[in-house]
């Protein structure tokens, strides 16, 4: 602890590493208790997540990935609810203040702050004894009551998903090691599935696309078949997926034909962070060509039907797919 | 985990004890990923402060008391930036989803959340191996650009604190054991600085009257000689605080007057939660009389001068006070 001086450690912390990324006027340099949010007639949507040591990430993940990790998380909330990213506020929990751990970090929430235009607005840096914790509070903009929410998907919707789902339960599997790693003989495809694992792609840049088109959506981040149940659940709806259209990567598709995984640990294994939505029929067009323009794959996985019973996963001689589990749960 | 069901461990959880306190209509009953904040012409102020067990409370701590810090040590951030609450997301990392300690947490959460007109909007619950912790980002509105800052203080200013420092410490050290707790033998007294620790008072009825006179303006978390230290640094000021001024609370004069703790126990020892703002001379008197309408008691306890030197504490014979350490300090 300093001696008579008023920049303590954490100060000393949060301006060598912290205040380069507070590039918005509402964050005044870090130099005060908060930051302000200028009104501009838009609603601001919030959302929260954090990410702990041990649960979200492994404790030998490097610090740049940790950092991309934790803020993108977030940004892929705001890209399901249709707004545009606009800052965000960040909780470090740290066991002690290591430099050599925060500046890879703070280099890389810099970039991603940067790339993704969502500055650092705030922030507290605690100690802890425990686990490391990274807890992001992030901010996007969606004109007054159009954020997209769980709860508008309809009877005969299609149901749509960004990217490939399953590849991060994957890479965290061949971080643990155990049968996938030893099938997953091929490091090229080794490595895609741990960096969508430890480095999620949200999908930003279909913010806009989803507002304008999307009846329901939120992202995946408790595995595809949970998370299809909580959204049809709050619609008061079902669904029917056919599991031939989810889109896999080559990596996923290998491992599951290969009977290394089933089918489970690809949709109901969380850490996607892919947007799940549902389209009215007569906006499928204009979603595909959107998202196309936009450079981001979507894929129609199935249909929206009536009743509360849980989603469907069907399989290619139209057979219903068992589940044993729908998704991750912390508790 | 459950099996077949869409409602997780963690979903049954968030709908018991956390949708019941989501009053906004922003919160979308908790049933969304995220929340909306409407524009009002306002700005909005944001702040996250996260309290972690065995670090700002300690594992003995009931859970009643936990959840109102976490809420309250932000509610005293807004209310020094002359904000008035207007709402807060929640990060809660537990070991272990123990209903015992959920329940009173929750209801303690959720009496704050309604005294102070705060609602939550929601949250993160996530799972940890190690100590709790509560991290809470609260958003508050101001007038667009009137969010009070730490920077304005200027030469001639007076240096007012609300309610009464050093109780907070002092209630640690008696938790802790030790002589402070041999020495505080009146158990009044004693349960006094216990509840000031666990249970900070946000001055929340002080936000417009800060917002409407103040010159700069923050809430003393870390020790009143550090965060003052930082005030003037921001400031570009330095100030001279006149000891007996300070306001102590009965219990904490006693055990200073019998020389049980020293002089920077009081007001180097953080968490107390009071608001450090600065005045010009002429808004002294009405500044005083709100805050007497407000029923919060404020005291001048100094000036602010010219210069960048660290803040004096003067003794009663105008003889400077020698300060080991200023303030709290995580790392």
């Amino acid at each position: 602890m300093a001696s008579g001086k008023p920049a303590s450690g954490e100060d000393s912390l949060i301006a060598r590493y912290f205040r380069p990324l507070a590039t918005d006027p509402g964050a005044f340099g870090l130099d005060d208790d908060a930051a302000a949010l200028k009104p501009d007639g838009n609603d601001i949507v919030v959302t929260t997540d954090a990410i702990v040591e041990g649960v979200h990430f492994l404790p030998d993940d490097p610090a740049d990935t940790v950092a991309r990790k934790a803020l993108r998380v977030n940004l892929s909330d705001l890209a399901a609810k249709g707004a545009v990213p606009a800052g965000f506020v960040l909780t470090l929990a740290l066991r002690h203040a290591d430099e050599a751990w925060l500046k890879p970090f703070a280099a890389a929430l810099g970039e991603d702050a940067a790339q993704f235009a969502c500055p650092l607005l705030g922030g507290d840096t605690v100690s802890t004894p425990g686990p490391l914790m990274v807890s992001v509070t992030a901010f996007g903009r969606v004109p007054s009551g159009k954020m997209v929410h769980r709860s508008g998907a309809k009877a005969g919707d299609r149901v749509m998903v960004t990217g490939t789902i399953g590849d991060a339960a994957l890479g965290l599997a061949i971080l643990r090691g155990g049968k996938v790693l030893a099938a997953a003989s091929d490091s090229t495809a080794r490595e895609a599935l741990i960096g969508r694992y430890r480095v999620p792609q949200p999908r930003v840049a279909m913010a806009n696309i989803v507002r304008d088109h999307a009846s329901a959506s939120m992202d995946v981040s408790d595995g595809l078949a949970g998370d299809l149940a909580k959204l049809c659940g709050v619609s008061g709806v079902s669904a029917v997926i056919e599991m031939p259209s989810v889109p896999l990567s080559d990596a996923a598709r290998d491992l599951v034909s290969r009977g290394i995984v089933g089918l489970e640990a690809v949709i109901a294994g969380g850490d996607d962070y892919e947007i799940l939505c549902t389209l009215p029929e007569d906006r499928v067009k204009t979603f595909l060509q959107s998202a196309q323009d936009a450079g981001i794959a979507v894929c129609s996985i199935g249909t929206v039907v009536a009743g509360n019973a849980i989603p469907r996963f069907i399989d290619g001689q139209g057979r219903e797919i068992a589940l044993e589990r729908l998704s991750y749960s912390h508790f």
